[in-house]
């Protein structure tokens, strides 16, 4: 091979293996009504995501509401030159394990496109949006 | 002043003036059924944004399916240290002043927060998502 070949077969080995974050917001309510004192539905889940193991090459990052509060709990997949998504309507922990898998299945796409028949139920039905990778200028 | 705090209110001016993609679906069917082969409002829309004066620091992008369907035209606001935003129920022309203005305010800051009392109202009751800056390691 040469080496333009063996620089680009890297790239596309380091874009595929590229960490990725699942972003979940903490303050989500879900569809219940809980004082604001009361442990959140979108804390609980990130304490159900980060109580057990989390796959290799994802992060799991609390954050402060991803605005789509009507349709929490939410997510996000990001990392990478990968699509981010953004997916709802997320239960407080039941929802756990099926999150996990999916960002590990992200985890294995350079572009962040689940093949159709690998993607979780939950994922085909419950995008809220997604947004691009970085434009190269 | 020290050489420290002089390379901090340069990168403080380099975050604010960080330019900024407007990101448009220009396949978005709107609320109306239009047949495939048409000009769809996605793409209108696009045409409506770039057929005059863009603000300076923005550049707008087409883009293919951000997948908030059923609450288009969609469009999504990114650039620098800045929160990215996605926007829905946009009109396909009519919504073209408006969002010009909404990207210049929104380049206007570092993180992406458009005071409120200054945000359009179309941002204040539209908004689909955001998504954090991406995180430091």
């Amino acid at each position: 091979m040469t080496d333009t070949v063996i620089e680009a077969a890297k790239d596309a080995e380091n874009r595929a293996t590229a960490p990725v974050e699942l972003l979940v917001c903490v303050k989500c309510r879900g569809q219940s009504e809980v004082p604001a004192d009361d442990r959140r539905p979108g804390q609980a889940l990130y304490d159900a995501l980060t109580g057990g193991d989390i796959p290799a090459g994802v992060r799991v990052t609390a954050v402060e509401c991803l605005q789509n509060c009507e349709a929490g709990c939410t997510v996000a997949l990001r990392g990478g030159d990968r699509w981010t998504y953004v997916y709802g309507n997320l239960d407080d922990a039941a929802h756990a394990p099926m999150l996990l898998d999916g960002a590990a299945r992200y985890h294995a796409t350079t572009d962040g496109l689940i093949p159709w028949r690998e993607r979780p139920d939950h994922f085909k039905r419950n995008c809220v949006a997604r947004i691009p990778p970085a434009t190269k200028d």
